[in-house]
């Protein structure tokens, strides 16, 4: 009995007949035209004391660039070099900064409005793709059955907001207006857009409103997507490697998870944008736009490879992270 | 600036003005009868070799009684003392069992029917209650609304269901029927129901269908929900204290996150049913059909309290654990 042969996920461990390929396959097979690089100047690089590190890709246009521009100047000024990790709270965040709260922060930060939480009207968006290749992941792509397939079921969407999808490798969440309320479609314009709270998701620490934060306090997620505070707090990218040497640290026993004693925290040897750091890996995500994300997206919501009996026949934003690779 | 006054959560770290009372507010003022005890019975309580202790909540009839009675013989036949945590996958699962695959299982296990996975036509669940008091979380208690308040928006619910609620205090989903397909309502008859993987969730490795497994190999979720597993796999309880003992571990580096070296693996000392073990604390859960739960729920969904700007209008049933206290 090979009872360490459980539950099917990245990798397979055995060879057993495949009635589909599983995400990871299909990820693989994925032709290199497919896969869009990240520039080094849209990486944040943080480098613990332990030696591990850890690489976030920061926000693309249209979303958050007011906090993420304060980052590149944080980063510019080593504000963050001899700080610490000063949280972690189970299943929620990781948090990072200057425990002394003494620290100055460098000149030219700017003040970012709440408003800018969420774009509203996103006619900016431009290249936005909602699912794979164009299409709408819940309305084409992913069917959301109920158990009885023969019964067709209404179509299940995000469960807080109208839909979701991509914008530069990064979950969006969006609301669809511009024709009548319920009884439901169709609603397909779409009127606000926001960043979501997935696992990896990196946000911007801040104080009670209206405070924004400056981004010199940075938070990632290490549980379930915490999506109630989106539209709440900015995020401002997304761990793409490393997330272990955070997610895997010592849980604070303080109030929210901080840690009780100094020596608790790791610490933090430096944080750089990509381009200022020597011996950086080249990441590149899987185009959300192409053929093989939607198929992989498609197979999220349904596997049918091997190890599964039945689809799911759905997925929220969080179940489908964007597929990122160190270059070939 | 209070830079790491950040991210409200459990528990409040400066005084301030409060809108709304937070969920764990609600939780702490819940009423003693709001309170349901666990039997010890119902427990199932590991003793790491660390000695760290971590303890599961047996899945409640009518679900996986198959696998939770073997779970019962395996723990009374000492299967697991001196066994080992074996995996550990980053936002996913932390794995434990024999790693030799070669110790003899007790006897009187049972063989598991892979339709026991779900609960059709689930007229024996009885006292279910799909959130709070009684009420449909979905339909009734929370209102997923959009960003533009004043355009009533469609009501969402489970991505991966019709519905979802709670039994015995953990989450279940549920699919309805017994009324015309879409457009949607009224389904309001359950025709199907099973266990969801949450964060804490407790399965059963199992090999290729269709294996279903013993209950000699478990897991449990230590990321984003992988509702995916649904139906796939058994659930047998949910981690209730301890969590982070497991969670905290370090991610292994060979396929699938097994650890590649044997001195990496955790030793696990015993693996008991709560009434063998002397020392253990009493733990109860928030009724799911109480007032303070519907609160509770409510204001997981829609946080009120002076941190948030914009509550959520939604939840997923894994936005919303049932609350657990060691009894006063």
């Amino acid at each position: 009995m090979k009872t360490l042969m459980i539950l099917a996920a990245a990798a397979a461990v055995t060879p057993a007949p495949k009635p589909a390929p599983a995400p990871s396959e299909i990820v693989a097979a994925a032709p290199k035209g497919d896969w869009v690089a990240i520039p080094a100047s849209d990486l944040l690089v943080m480098d613990l004391a332990s030696g591990k590190r850890v690489v976030i890709q920061l926000m693309p246009p249209p979303f958050s660039q007011g906090w993420v521009g304060n980052i590149r100047k944080l980063a510019a000024a080593r504000f963050w070099d001899g700080t610490s990790i000063n949280r972690v709270q189970d299943n929620y965040v990781v948090q990072w900064g200057d425990s002394t709260e003494k620290k100055v922060l460098p000149k030219g930060l700017v003040t970012v409005l709440e408003s800018q939480y969420i774009l509203k009207e996103p006619s900016g968006l431009g290249t936005y793709t909602w699912g794979g290749a164009g299409r709408d992941l819940n309305k084409q792509e992913v069917q959301i059955s109920t158990y009885d397939s023969a019964n067709p079921s209404p179509k299940y969407s995000d469960a807080f907001a109208d839909n979701y999808g991509f914008v530069g490798g990064l979950p969006v969440a969006v609301v669809l207006g511009g024709d009548p309320p319920p009884p439901y479609p169709p609603r397909v314009h779409p009127v606000a857009a926001w960043p979501v709270h997935c696992y990896g998701m990196v946000g911007v620490g801040r104080d009670m409103p209206p405070d924004t934060g400056t981004g010199a306090e940075l938070y990632t997620v290490i549980g379930h997507a915490p999506r109630h505070l989106d539209r709440n707090i900015a995020l401002v990218g997304r761990v793409i490697s490393g997330i272990e040497h955070l997610s895997s640290l010592p849980r604070g026993t303080g109030p929210l998870g901080f840690y009780e004693k100094p020596a608790e925290r790791t610490g933090i040897m430096s944080i750089r944008i990509g381009t200022e750091v020597k011996d950086l890996a080249r990441f590149e995500y899987l185009s959300t736009e192409s053929a093989s994300f939607a198929a992989y997206a498609n197979a999220r919501a349904n596997r049918r490879d091997a190890f599964f009996i039945r689809p799911a026949g759905g997925a929220d934003i969080c179940n489908i992270p964007v597929p990122v690779r160190v270059a070939k």
